[in-house]
């Protein structure tokens, strides 16, 4: 468990990239950036990008750069490795249980500002008891279901409930509501995806002034995703999004559609796979040395770039398949063992977690090497 | 890049893991060694366990003191971790392509018996320009296509093709056939994988004999998975068997049906994914802390262990979902925050690639932490 050796030397050809590898096109990562505060500005809703997609807090600072008040993750590994590469305010949008990960949870609050969510009474109680150990009064926002049917409490009176005992609790402070809809990020059309989001802010809004009635004041009311965030930030109502797969994008998210029914462009790729053939036998078929190790199919296969005619159509352990078909037009490129291709990424999260290393691409040249920190941080 | 920290300490009791983590039910591993050794014994086919699998040479070393003549593996930083770890016996049973790792091969050679397979003239050549350069002499082997429609040069008169081409080259040695039909290990009626299997073995069998009628000796003729290594193994063709889900199985393999047309029993599931139950809202769910980077779902969804009625349905980024059915008898263990459960990996090798530690138990207690240290080497 040394880490895996960089695959690049920063001011080496692209081309000299060892396979596989991350790619990040750096040009395209900083567009990604700045459309994401220009789309948001004016609305009351601040972005917290999701670090879970990217691992890095190299990434989370240049998102801070562009306005982002800190970031969100699911793990307290995640966190520390955020923590530890500098970024000073993170939320941790999911449930933490269990006496070990609370130990390091109250910890890492006496160094920065930590917040994280909760759905249960139990944890509640055990979060407040870290929290005294630690000598630290912690945020806890309250996990609502919008729609999801994951996580969460159910929105209105049962997270009352919940945030008043929480408010109750010694070491304890409510937070406010954590109300992400993840399955409507991924609603192909636009309308019915927008239906999906209106639901969770309704929802969402009722939930916010009945804890108000209440005299409970959400410090954060968060949520979003690449898919919904536009919604989200017009709804007056999340203050909060936590959009993440928009710094990179992928195969999946490029499924979505806009209000036009085209393809959903806010974002652009910015992050491939770089992969060698290393096989090339037959016509029809060429074989790269990435295969379920070094991309993930989870949500459906990754697609090929500047490659017209050739199709990723199947992982397996150690190699991706790709089928050629000649016929169509502008598929000039003969790949031989030894050529290098780019794939864009199925689904970005996953995939990125495979990696230990980004390599930062500018006019063809490495520019940097960024390591991907919070990789396989579990817990 | 740290490392990520050990989720247990040698002595604790199962239920102090932290989790995600991956346990070893070192009583079903040994006896699933055992078992295989026993199976093979009699047979001129010896084992080259692979490591894609496990990728960890603490369990390769145990391979080889049940008999196991090294180990194979399919990139060069997996062999570099076999050989840093003591293994001394290493193919590497796939391309090699791009200077890069090809000088780290030779350097390989130069430390332990290192060979690896080719299915082009251009590659051979560039082995052999490493080769050369490192001052070793490298076996090669040929990969032949049995049926995989992967790698591989065809079987017959291609083959014979490149293995003079191999032996032409001034610093490699032709070493055998590779001849494995991934494919074909997971096919679910016994009567149809054998007859894949012998249709393999059929073309393997007419390419050693083409070869040894121009005079090249197949040292090696490898090959055979989890799901038919009793045809390679009594087929009298093969001498080495390079089977590799046997020591730990999946819920994949464990569809394959026997002769009888039950359940493959050959081996049974020794490796578990430990993860805790993070919500608990409503009746018929329940969130695990264990999503798409902690099992990966390419061959489908992991299975429940000890819970009858409850069944893994879906996993996000970090989140497994279990539906619950308390109709079902047996199902009286009401899950609650906090408990921990054991999952059986859908798929063991993209599973193992996302730890860096195995926990060994036995008789409820962590007897061992063994680092995987092949873990994320894609190049």
């Amino acid at each position: 468990m040394a880490e895996t050796p960089a695959p690049a030397i920063v001011g080496m050809a692209m081309e000299d990239v060892d396979t596989p590898a991350l790619l990040v096109d750096l040009d395209a990562f900083e567009r990604n950036l700045k459309r994401m505060a220009d789309a948001i500005k004016g609305s009351k809703a601040k972005l917290r990008p999701h670090s879970k997609t990217h691992k890095c807090p190299v990434v989370a600072l240049r998102q801070m750069a562009h306005g982002a008040v800190g970031a969100c993750c699911q793990k307290v590994g995640e966190a520390e490795a955020m923590v530890y590469g500098g970024v000073p305010d993170v939320l941790v949008s999911n449930q933490i249980v269990g006496a070990p990960k609370l130990v390091r949870l109250a910890a890492l609050a006496r160094q920065a500002r930590i917040r994280v969510c909760a759905d249960n009474t139990d944890n509640v109680a055990d979060l407040d008891t870290a929290a005294g150990a630690a000598g630290v009064v912690l945020d806890v926002l309250v996990e609502i279901d919008v729609g999801a049917e994951r996580c969460g409490v159910a929105p209105g009176a049962p997270a009352l409930a919940l945030a008043k005992t929480i408010e109750q609790a010694a070491n304890l402070k409510f937070g406010g509501l954590q109300a992400y809809h993840g399955r409507s990020q991924h609603i192909r059309a636009y309308e019915d995806r927008r239906a999906a989001a209106e639901t969770a802010i309704a929802l969402t809004k009722d939930t916010v002034a009945l804890l108000s009635e209440n005299g409970l004041t959400c410090d954060i009311v968060g949520g979003a995703g690449t898919g919904t965030y536009q919604f989200e930030a017009g709804s007056g109502v999340y203050n909060e999004l936590q959009a993440g797969s928009y710094v990179f994008m992928d195969v999946d998210y490029g499924k979505n559609e806009d209000e036009r029914g085209a393809a959903f462009q806010d974002f652009e790729n910015s992050l491939f796979i770089y992969a060698t053939v290393m096989s090339r036998v037959t016509d029809d078929r060429a074989i790269l040395d990435a295969g379920l190790k070094a991309l993930s199919v989870d949500s459906g296969m990754p697609r090929m770039c500047d490659l017209p005619g050739v199709e990723f159509v199947g992982a397996s352990d150690e190699h991706g398949k790709l089928a050629i078909d000649k016929s169509v037009v502008g598929s000039n490129r003969d790949l031989k063992v030894g050529d290098k291709v780019r794939v864009i990424p199925g689904h970005v999260d996953p995939t990125v977690n495979l990696y230990d290393w980004y390599v930062g691409i500018r006019n063809g040249k490495v520019e940097s090497l960024w390591p991907i920190t919070a990789r396989g941080m579990l817990r």
